[in-house]
Protein backbone atom coordinates (compact mmCIF):
# COMPACT_ATOMS: atom_id res chain seq x y z
CA UNK A 1 0.00 0.00 0.00
CA UNK A 2 1.12 3.39 -0.87
CA UNK A 3 -0.54 7.05 -0.32
CA UNK A 4 -2.30 7.64 -3.50
CA UNK A 5 -2.32 11.66 -1.96
CA UNK A 6 -2.93 13.14 1.26
CA UNK A 7 -5.61 14.75 2.97
CA UNK A 8 -5.65 18.42 3.58
CA UNK A 9 -7.91 19.26 6.16
CA UNK A 10 -8.92 22.35 8.85
CA UNK A 11 -8.26 19.60 11.59
CA UNK A 12 -4.88 19.12 13.10
CA UNK A 13 -5.32 16.74 16.59
CA UNK A 14 -8.29 14.55 16.83
CA UNK A 15 -9.64 16.84 19.58
CA UNK A 16 -10.38 19.00 16.34
CA UNK A 17 -12.90 16.88 14.62
CA UNK A 18 -16.45 17.02 15.62
CA UNK A 19 -17.49 14.00 17.31
CA UNK A 20 -20.40 12.39 19.32
CA UNK A 21 -24.34 12.12 18.19
CA UNK A 22 -25.24 14.78 15.80
CA UNK A 23 -22.20 15.68 14.93
CA UNK A 24 -21.92 17.32 11.48
CA UNK A 25 -19.23 16.61 9.20
CA UNK A 26 -19.22 19.94 6.69
CA UNK A 27 -15.56 20.86 7.23
CA UNK A 28 -13.79 21.46 3.41
CA UNK A 29 -10.73 20.02 2.38
CA UNK A 30 -8.58 19.08 -0.34
CA UNK A 31 -7.12 15.34 -1.46
CA UNK A 32 -4.31 16.67 -2.87
CA UNK A 33 -3.30 13.56 -5.40
CA UNK A 34 0.16 12.60 -6.01
CA UNK A 35 0.86 14.37 -9.73
CA UNK A 36 1.89 10.37 -10.89
CA UNK A 37 -1.90 9.60 -10.18
CA UNK A 38 -3.59 12.87 -11.65
CA UNK A 39 -4.45 10.72 -14.97
CA UNK A 40 -6.22 8.27 -12.55
CA UNK A 41 -8.68 11.32 -12.06
CA UNK A 42 -9.86 11.73 -15.51
CA UNK A 43 -14.33 12.45 -15.69
CA UNK A 44 -14.48 12.32 -12.03
CA UNK A 45 -15.84 16.28 -12.05
CA UNK A 46 -18.84 14.25 -13.31
CA UNK A 47 -19.64 12.68 -9.39
CA UNK A 48 -21.15 14.76 -7.09
CA UNK A 49 -19.38 12.35 -4.09
CA UNK A 50 -16.87 10.40 -3.33
CA UNK A 51 -15.38 7.67 -1.28
CA UNK A 52 -12.41 8.17 0.10
CA UNK A 53 -10.55 5.44 1.88
CA UNK A 54 -7.28 6.70 4.01
CA UNK A 55 -5.29 5.29 6.51
CA UNK A 56 -5.35 5.90 10.34
CA UNK A 57 -1.72 6.85 10.12
CA UNK A 58 -1.56 8.32 13.56
CA UNK A 59 -3.73 5.25 15.18
CA UNK A 60 -2.19 2.32 16.70
CA UNK A 61 -3.39 -1.15 17.72
CA UNK A 62 -6.85 -2.21 18.22
CA UNK A 63 -9.60 -2.71 20.54
CA UNK A 64 -12.17 -5.56 19.55
CA UNK A 65 -14.57 -3.73 22.28
CA UNK A 66 -14.98 0.00 22.47
CA UNK A 67 -17.17 2.68 23.09
CA UNK A 68 -17.55 5.24 20.77
CA UNK A 69 -18.08 9.11 21.17
CA UNK A 70 -21.71 8.86 20.48
CA UNK A 71 -22.67 6.19 23.08
CA UNK A 72 -22.16 5.07 26.32
CA UNK A 73 -21.88 1.80 25.77
CA UNK A 74 -19.36 -0.36 24.43
CA UNK A 75 -19.83 -2.19 20.58
CA UNK A 76 -17.69 -4.17 18.28
CA UNK A 77 -15.18 -2.60 15.91
CA UNK A 78 -17.01 -3.82 13.01
CA UNK A 79 -20.34 -1.81 14.35
CA UNK A 80 -18.08 1.53 14.76
CA UNK A 81 -15.90 3.64 12.73
CA UNK A 82 -13.06 3.49 15.87
CA UNK A 83 -9.80 4.34 14.69
CA UNK A 84 -8.45 1.45 16.16
CA UNK A 85 -9.38 -1.11 14.17
CA UNK A 86 -7.14 -4.34 13.15
CA UNK A 87 -6.74 -2.77 9.63
CA UNK A 88 -6.42 0.55 10.37
CA UNK A 89 -8.19 1.69 7.49
CA UNK A 90 -10.41 4.44 7.14
CA UNK A 91 -13.84 5.47 5.26
CA UNK A 92 -15.41 8.92 4.24
CA UNK A 93 -18.10 10.10 1.97
CA UNK A 94 -17.34 13.69 1.06
CA UNK A 95 -18.63 15.94 -1.93
CA UNK A 96 -17.14 17.16 -4.78
CA UNK A 97 -17.17 20.87 -5.14
CA UNK A 98 -14.46 21.13 -7.91
CA UNK A 99 -11.23 20.09 -9.13
CA UNK A 100 -7.92 22.04 -10.04
CA UNK A 101 -5.61 19.53 -11.84
CA UNK A 102 -4.75 16.73 -9.10
CA UNK A 103 -6.51 18.71 -6.24
CA UNK A 104 -9.58 18.19 -5.67
CA UNK A 105 -11.99 20.45 -3.43
CA UNK A 106 -14.19 18.46 -1.09
CA UNK A 107 -16.95 18.95 1.48
CA UNK A 108 -17.71 16.28 3.91
CA UNK A 109 -13.58 16.12 5.76
CA UNK A 110 -13.59 14.30 8.77
CA UNK A 111 -9.84 12.87 8.69
CA UNK A 112 -6.89 14.95 9.93
CA UNK A 113 -4.49 16.68 8.30
CA UNK A 114 -1.93 15.03 6.32
CA UNK A 115 -3.66 11.68 6.27
CA UNK A 116 -2.61 9.45 3.55
CA UNK A 117 -5.11 8.47 1.19
CA UNK A 118 -5.30 4.90 -0.04
CA UNK A 119 -7.99 4.99 -2.89
CA UNK A 120 -10.95 7.41 -4.32
CA UNK A 121 -14.14 5.76 -5.41
CA UNK A 122 -16.71 7.27 -7.31
CA UNK A 123 -19.94 7.08 -5.04
CA UNK A 124 -22.69 5.41 -7.51
CA UNK A 125 -25.60 5.01 -5.75
CA UNK A 126 -27.49 5.01 -2.01
CA UNK A 127 -29.30 2.55 0.44
CA UNK A 128 -32.78 4.35 0.15
CA UNK A 129 -33.05 6.07 4.15
CA UNK A 130 -36.20 4.16 4.52
CA UNK A 131 -34.19 0.66 4.02
CA UNK A 132 -31.90 1.23 6.73
CA UNK A 133 -31.58 -0.34 10.59
CA UNK A 134 -29.25 1.65 12.12
CA UNK A 135 -28.89 -0.66 15.03
CA UNK A 136 -26.91 1.15 18.42
CA UNK A 137 -26.56 4.51 16.78
CA UNK A 138 -30.51 4.72 16.67
CA UNK A 139 -30.91 3.55 19.90
CA UNK A 140 -28.27 6.28 21.34
CA UNK A 141 -29.71 8.76 19.54
CA UNK A 142 -33.35 7.45 20.76
CA UNK A 143 -32.12 7.53 24.56
CA UNK A 144 -31.10 10.82 24.33
CA UNK A 145 -33.41 12.90 22.23
CA UNK A 146 -33.66 13.91 18.39
CA UNK A 147 -30.77 14.78 16.69
CA UNK A 148 -30.26 18.39 17.06
CA UNK B 1 -2.42 -5.28 6.44
CA UNK B 2 -4.07 -8.79 7.64
CA UNK B 3 -7.22 -10.18 6.59
CA UNK B 4 -9.73 -10.37 9.29
CA UNK B 5 -11.46 -12.99 7.56
CA UNK B 6 -12.48 -14.24 3.96
CA UNK B 7 -16.01 -13.90 1.44
CA UNK B 8 -17.83 -17.04 0.15
CA UNK B 9 -19.22 -15.82 -2.39
CA UNK B 10 -20.81 -17.87 -5.49
CA UNK B 11 -18.81 -16.44 -8.07
CA UNK B 12 -15.01 -18.40 -8.48
CA UNK B 13 -13.40 -16.50 -11.79
CA UNK B 14 -13.87 -12.80 -12.57
CA UNK B 15 -16.41 -13.79 -15.78
CA UNK B 16 -18.58 -15.09 -13.18
CA UNK B 17 -19.47 -11.65 -12.24
CA UNK B 18 -22.43 -10.09 -13.32
CA UNK B 19 -20.82 -6.57 -15.01
CA UNK B 20 -21.54 -3.79 -17.17
CA UNK B 21 -25.21 -1.55 -17.16
CA UNK B 22 -27.70 -2.81 -15.54
CA UNK B 23 -25.70 -5.43 -13.95
CA UNK B 24 -27.71 -6.63 -10.55
CA UNK B 25 -25.41 -7.03 -7.50
CA UNK B 26 -28.21 -9.91 -5.43
CA UNK B 27 -26.01 -12.89 -5.06
CA UNK B 28 -26.00 -14.16 -1.50
CA UNK B 29 -22.55 -15.22 0.17
CA UNK B 30 -20.93 -15.56 3.61
CA UNK B 31 -17.99 -12.47 5.16
CA UNK B 32 -16.14 -15.37 6.99
CA UNK B 33 -14.52 -13.67 10.41
CA UNK B 34 -11.54 -15.09 11.68
CA UNK B 35 -12.82 -16.23 15.07
CA UNK B 36 -10.23 -14.09 16.74
CA UNK B 37 -12.05 -11.05 15.60
CA UNK B 38 -15.68 -12.46 16.18
CA UNK B 39 -15.92 -9.90 19.43
CA UNK B 40 -15.56 -7.03 17.28
CA UNK B 41 -18.70 -7.86 15.42
CA UNK B 42 -20.75 -7.31 18.96
CA UNK B 43 -24.17 -5.40 18.19
CA UNK B 44 -23.80 -5.63 14.12
CA UNK B 45 -26.92 -7.69 13.72
CA UNK B 46 -28.70 -4.05 14.53
CA UNK B 47 -27.39 -2.50 11.04
CA UNK B 48 -29.22 -3.44 7.58
CA UNK B 49 -26.30 -2.48 5.05
CA UNK B 50 -22.53 -2.43 5.91
CA UNK B 51 -19.52 -1.34 4.11
CA UNK B 52 -16.98 -3.90 3.70
CA UNK B 53 -13.54 -3.35 2.34
CA UNK B 54 -11.42 -6.07 0.91
CA UNK B 55 -8.45 -6.80 -1.21
CA UNK B 56 -8.71 -7.74 -5.24
CA UNK B 57 -5.92 -10.12 -4.49
CA UNK B 58 -6.25 -11.55 -7.92
CA UNK B 59 -5.64 -8.53 -9.59
CA UNK B 60 -1.49 -7.22 -10.80
CA UNK B 61 -0.77 -4.09 -11.55
CA UNK B 62 -2.69 -0.90 -12.05
CA UNK B 63 -3.88 1.13 -15.44
CA UNK B 64 -4.73 4.97 -14.77
CA UNK B 65 -7.60 5.01 -17.28
CA UNK B 66 -9.54 2.18 -18.54
CA UNK B 67 -12.49 1.48 -20.00
CA UNK B 68 -14.95 -0.12 -17.59
CA UNK B 69 -17.45 -2.71 -18.62
CA UNK B 70 -19.99 -0.64 -18.41
CA UNK B 71 -19.20 1.99 -20.92
CA UNK B 72 -17.48 2.26 -24.29
CA UNK B 73 -15.19 4.88 -23.52
CA UNK B 74 -12.00 5.47 -20.90
CA UNK B 75 -12.02 7.41 -17.83
CA UNK B 76 -9.75 7.36 -14.90
CA UNK B 77 -8.84 4.69 -12.50
CA UNK B 78 -10.40 6.98 -9.41
CA UNK B 79 -13.78 7.24 -11.28
CA UNK B 80 -14.02 3.56 -12.09
CA UNK B 81 -14.17 0.60 -9.89
CA UNK B 82 -11.84 -0.93 -11.95
CA UNK B 83 -9.43 -3.86 -9.42
CA UNK B 84 -6.70 -2.03 -11.45
CA UNK B 85 -6.14 0.25 -9.30
CA UNK B 86 -2.75 1.83 -7.34
CA UNK B 87 -3.72 0.20 -4.02
CA UNK B 88 -5.95 -3.27 -4.89
CA UNK B 89 -8.53 -2.24 -2.15
CA UNK B 90 -12.35 -2.96 -3.18
CA UNK B 91 -15.44 -1.73 -1.29
CA UNK B 92 -18.90 -3.02 -1.39
CA UNK B 93 -21.91 -2.23 0.42
CA UNK B 94 -23.94 -5.44 1.61
CA UNK B 95 -27.44 -6.03 3.15
CA UNK B 96 -26.97 -8.32 6.30
CA UNK B 97 -29.22 -11.00 6.55
CA UNK B 98 -28.14 -12.64 9.28
CA UNK B 99 -25.31 -13.62 11.84
CA UNK B 100 -24.10 -16.79 12.61
CA UNK B 101 -21.49 -16.74 15.26
CA UNK B 102 -18.12 -15.21 13.46
CA UNK B 103 -19.99 -15.37 9.88
CA UNK B 104 -22.25 -13.00 8.33
CA UNK B 105 -24.74 -13.94 6.08
CA UNK B 106 -25.15 -10.81 3.24
CA UNK B 107 -26.49 -10.03 -0.29
CA UNK B 108 -25.11 -8.07 -2.60
CA UNK B 109 -21.79 -9.95 -3.31
CA UNK B 110 -19.65 -8.89 -6.51
CA UNK B 111 -16.40 -10.67 -4.93
CA UNK B 112 -14.64 -13.84 -5.99
CA UNK B 113 -15.32 -16.81 -3.50
CA UNK B 114 -12.24 -16.15 -1.27
CA UNK B 115 -11.73 -12.48 -1.24
CA UNK B 116 -9.81 -11.01 1.66
CA UNK B 117 -11.60 -8.71 3.97
CA UNK B 118 -9.62 -5.89 5.54
CA UNK B 119 -12.45 -4.39 7.35
CA UNK B 120 -16.51 -4.19 7.72
CA UNK B 121 -18.24 -0.57 9.10
CA UNK B 122 -21.67 0.16 9.68
CA UNK B 123 -23.80 2.33 6.63
CA UNK B 124 -24.70 4.96 8.92
CA UNK B 125 -25.92 7.16 6.01
CA UNK B 126 -27.10 7.99 2.93
CA UNK B 127 -26.93 10.90 0.26
CA UNK B 128 -30.43 11.44 -0.62
CA UNK B 129 -30.78 10.08 -4.35
CA UNK B 130 -31.92 13.82 -5.58
CA UNK B 131 -28.33 15.05 -4.67
CA UNK B 132 -26.42 12.37 -6.47
CA UNK B 133 -24.56 13.17 -9.70
CA UNK B 134 -23.24 10.17 -11.50
CA UNK B 135 -20.69 11.42 -14.36
CA UNK B 136 -19.61 9.39 -17.10
CA UNK B 137 -22.26 6.04 -15.79
CA UNK B 138 -25.21 8.50 -16.13
CA UNK B 139 -24.14 9.06 -19.47
CA UNK B 140 -23.50 5.68 -20.68
CA UNK B 141 -26.70 4.52 -19.36
CA UNK B 142 -28.45 7.68 -21.40
CA UNK B 143 -26.79 6.69 -24.67
CA UNK B 144 -28.12 3.15 -24.01
CA UNK B 145 -31.69 3.38 -23.03
CA UNK B 146 -32.97 3.04 -19.73
CA UNK B 147 -31.70 0.92 -17.36
CA UNK B 148 -33.17 -3.00 -17.47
Amino acid sequence: MQPIGYVRSPYKVAQDIPKGLGAKHEAEGLLDVRPEFEAGLTDIEGFSHLFVIWAFDRSEGFNLLGTPPSDDRPHGVFATRSPRRPNPIGLTVVELMSREGAALRVRGIDMLDGTPILDIKPYLSSVPAGRLRRGWLAEAEARTGPKP
